[in-house]
Formats: structure tokens, C-alpha cells, sequence
């Protein structure tokens, strides 16, 4: 971003940003996620973030699908809010000793992760109809579905096991 | 949070923790909404915010009521995911010039707002419950619906006028 100049001047310039800024999330995520896996001890919660490693890397390709369709440069611009998202996570998980708590934080982390992709997909694809690209709304719509899927499937394994078995 | 012991042992423990992490993200909030309420053009969206600065200060007081029920001290922790989420916010509206282009761009920071504090609450009221604490969740419930209203009608107005005009 310019230090002298305000660069965004219309919906499309700040649909666009907001396309390089979920773009950096997700490769952020696709770089955070092993570390999570390797931490995780319940073998669902291990196979869980597994399989969302491999939707986040189609997100990553997803997203690029529709930098070009909407004929931009894929391009990355710091995003300070996942940064502090994963900063937490990672703080948080390195305070915890008991294994179950240890999931019980993983969850929680994730969901922040998620929920975060959650909004920055709902406003891209808000944006992308106004801006009468519902093919571009349609390719990010498929990100936020997996998204919503994650956020309900970790709800569910924290409330149906992980929470009882760290308290 | 310590350097050189693992201060979170149980789940109370990450229950406790997690409600200072909110304790700390509402009250950056309500530092951070009368900037949003300045920056903002709409009278609606003005008002929406205007509103949401009353409500956060109820949610500031609701947190340090399950403080006092839970009988631990009131406290804030640091939380890097607020910080970023409300770093990126000011970043991304000091790049905007056009007044209805910024009524998106705000109500989008909003949101990211509002969903960082929808999945804290989740997760603290699902431990709440798993500790036995079901009055603490009752009152950590009221804050949750009031954020899950405001992110609603957040993206009401978004899509019935603000986007418009910004395009």
C-alpha cells in the first residue's frame, strides 16, 4: 500500500485488496496448519486439520482462479489480522502442557482461523455480485462453504468429546 | 502469560485465560468504535455503530460480572488477534478516499470484528457449560446474541444500500 497516496478509490479496487489480503491468509494458513497437526493428540482432531490442509491448498488455488478471471496480478498484501489470528493461536498452545487441554486450545484456535475466513468470504462475495462478477462470487462461495463445513465439523469433535475429556 | 513455566493446566484454566482475552479485545473496541463512528458517511451505519458502542460497554460489564460469579480476578491478557484485526481496519480505511467506498471498507472491518468475538464466545460458552458453569454461559450467551444481531445487520446494510453506493 502507498504511504503517500490513498490506492484504494472504488469497490473494485477494494474487492481486489481484500482478494490479496485473504490470499495471504490463506498461504499463512497452509504454512500454520502442519504446526497444528503435529500438536493435535485425538487422531480425529490430527485427521480433521489434515483434510483442511488440503482444502486450503485448493482455497490458495481458488482464489488465484479468480485473480484471473477478474484479470488482476495474484498478488499478497499484508494482512495484520491473520498475523495476530495465528500469533494467538501459536502463544496460546505453547501455554498449555495437558495433552486434552492442548486440543481443546487447538480447536478454539482454529475456529478463530476460520471464522475469520468466514467474514473476509462473505463481504468478496457480496462485493463480486455488486460488482457483477457472480462468477467470481460463485468460485469463492465453494471456499466458504468448506470453511462453514470446518468451523461446524470442530464444533461438534469440541463439544461432543474433545471439551469432556479436558475437563 | 509466563516465559519459563506452562501457565494454563486445565481447561478452567484456558476458560479463565480465554475470558481475558476478551476482556481485553471488547475493551480495544470500545477504544476503537468512536474512530468508526467518525470515519463513517451513512447515517445508519453512524448510528449502527453509535449503537454497538453502548452495547460493547454492556458486554465490557456482562464479562466482568462471570469474573466475579467464576471468583477469579478481572484482568486482560494481550490478544495479537484483536490487535491485528483492528490494525488492518485503520490500514485498509486510511487507504480509501471515496466517503461511500469507506462505508463498505468500515462495515467489512466490522464484521471481522464481530466474527473474532462470535467464536471467543462460542468456545467460552461451550467450556462454561463442560466446567459446569451454566450460569456463566447464560450471561456470556446475551453477548454473543447481541454480536451475532450486529454482524446480521451489519451485512443487511451492506447489501441493501452501502455496496450499491459504492459501486
Amino acid at each position: 500500500m502507498g504511504f503517500f497516496s490513498k490506492d484504494i478509490q472504488t469497490l473494485d479496487d477494494l474487492f481486489v485488496h481484500t482478494l490479496r489480503d485473504i490470499y495471504y491468509a490463506e498461504k499463512q494458513i497452509v504454512e500454520a496448519l502442519p504446526k497444528m497437526i503435529e500438536k493435535a493428540t485425538a487422531p480425529d482432531l490430527k485427521a480433521g486439520f489434515e483434510k483442511h490442509l488440503e482444502e486450503t491448498e485448493g482455497h490458495v488455488a481458488r482464489v488465484e482462479k479468480v485473480f484471473d478471471m477478474h484479470g488482476v496480478e495474484a498478488k499478497e498484501v499484508d494482512c495484520p489480522a491473520i498475523d495476530g489470528i495465528l500469533e494467538e493461536a501459536d502463544e496460546v498452545s505453547g501455554e498449555v502442557e495437558d495433552k486434552q487441554v492442548l486440543d481443546a486450545a487447538l480447536i478454539a484456535s482454529a475456529q478463530a482461523v476460520e471464522h475469520y475466513e468466514i467474514t473476509r468470504y462473505g463481504t468478496l462475495i457480496a462485493w463480486a455480485k455488486q460488482l457483477g462478477r457472480e462468477d467470481c462470487a460463485s468460485v469463492l462461495a465453494q471456499n466458504l462453504k468448506e470453511e462453514e463445513a470446518t468451523d461446524k465439523k470442530l464444533s461438534a469433535l469440541a463439544e461432543t468429546r474433545v471439551n469432556r475429556e479436558a475437563a
